[in-house]
């Protein structure tokens, strides 16, 4: 399964530009079967809790109809980061994705919020598991500051997800965490692993750019610049059969001893 | 807190020369407060059950008092593996770290045996965290596999570790876990930690050497060569307020969400 991300915009800009830059970008990672965008790539991240209230949109509002026609027109499913205004009024920083065909498989809620940015901005999702599958493989969901803690990522692994796509916004000084942390992720729960950044300066805020496709074996697939930039990489799932044999984490942990990671702070 | 790893032995010996072979590499360190041995130190990780079995003693055993004796001559309190005989008959896969006053302060035993060269020789752990303090600071224990786990790291964390200390026997092929699982570790629990492994052949199977003392920033303090070797390197806990501010995980994490962690497989 070929995998895409664009990692940009390197300038803000705005929500129509935002989409033919991506439709520029499934081009140019080879028409893959998923294309992975940053954290809040339809507005921006650092715009504010104002401007992000202001264009918040239902998960089936007008962005999601524009995706789902560049899904259809250009053959690869999307997975795309943007403020989500919910039924309950609140908003939720999500991603979505989007299948080829137009249909919405799956949308993610933040449920890890990152300091004042995001709680200023925005209500914490559920932090339920969100697994969705393409082409028989299964895919779970998670946004930036979510896929460092380690708990996250399992509670994927264990529902089953054999790949995890993380849109992400990820800043100075946090460069271990695309360099180190996420490769380690994949390992210890043998999973291909995507992370797509933003990159560029937003406000007071540099992005790290970095984004990276890896494997289960925490090697990069592909890697991208600190630049915008598209990268894409194949991704073998009959071949994981043997990392898996060698890494029996899933298989060895002892759920009884793991009880203390649930009590109250 | 001064912390020193012996890593070794490079060719397999008797446990009184490991132990004389500890008493140089504790002055070669330059008598750390707490000196570190790897995984079964005492007499050989690959040596079979039966070896094991007939070799293996109580936590209070003879090892105990040669180890305490030493502790107290040298001035460094000391963490070192061996095969214990529990009071219940069966044989455990254990560290114990006996303080320089020659105290027996805490006796951890591996709870993640890790495939048949353990399953064949050892009862495993009740998974209890072991978390003991040495000059006021919190230092837990545990053994090789058992630090691939994120639960089990996040556990010590929460009943309060700043350090993890882990006795280990890493081999081939599994180069990814010493150069970059266990500096994620540090960073995501913001702990400091010390991965004392063995090195050289040993039957079928070749250790990895690249002992390491890591920082709660994920950078490496100090990090051995393949062969038999001692390092050594200066903790400052005082300094790990700034990086604990940058990187809140453990006061970010939502335990409630974290249920399924628990369930039976």
């Amino acid at each position: 399964m070929r995998i895409g991300i664009l990692q940009g915009p390197e300038v803000a800009d705005s929500p129509s530009a935002n989409l033919e830059r991506l439709g520029r970008a499934i081009s140019t990672a080879g028409q893959p079967r998923l294309m992975i965008t940053p954290e809040m790539f339809m507005t921006g991240y650092n715009i504010g809790p104002a401007a992000t209230a202001a264009a918040a949109q239902a998960a089936d509002g007008e962005w999601s109809a524009a995706i789902a026609a560049l899904a259809r027109q250009s053959g690869s499913a999307i997975l795309y980061g943007y403020p989500e205004r919910g039924i309950d009024g609140k908003v939720y920083n999500s991603a979505q994705l989007i299948d080829r065909d137009g249909r919405r498989l799956a949308n993610h809620r933040k449920a890890h919020l990152f300091g004042e940015i995001d709680r200023s901005a925005f209500a914490e999702g559920d932090g339920e598991a969100v697994v969705t599958e393409l082409d028989g493989v299964k895919i779970g969901l998670l946004i930036c500051y979510e896929v460092e803690f380690p708990e996250n990522v399992r509670l994927l692994a264990l529902a089953g997800a054999e790949f995890v796509a993380v849109p992400t916004a990820l800043m100075q000084p946090y460069t271990f965490i695309a360099r180190e942390m996420v490769r380690t992720r994949a390992y210890e729960n043998q999973v291909f692993l995507a992370y797509a950044n933003r990159c560029g300066a937003e406000g007071d805020l540099t992005y790290l750019g970095q984004s990276c496709i890896v494997a289960p074996d925490g090697s990069d697939l592909a890697r991208a610049t600190t630049n915008e930039d598209v990268i894409a990489a194949n991704l073998d799932f009959a071949g994981m059969a043997g990392s898996r044999a060698l890494n029996t984490y899933l298989h060895d942990r002892r759920p009884e001893v793991y009880r203390p990671l649930t009590h109250p702070h």
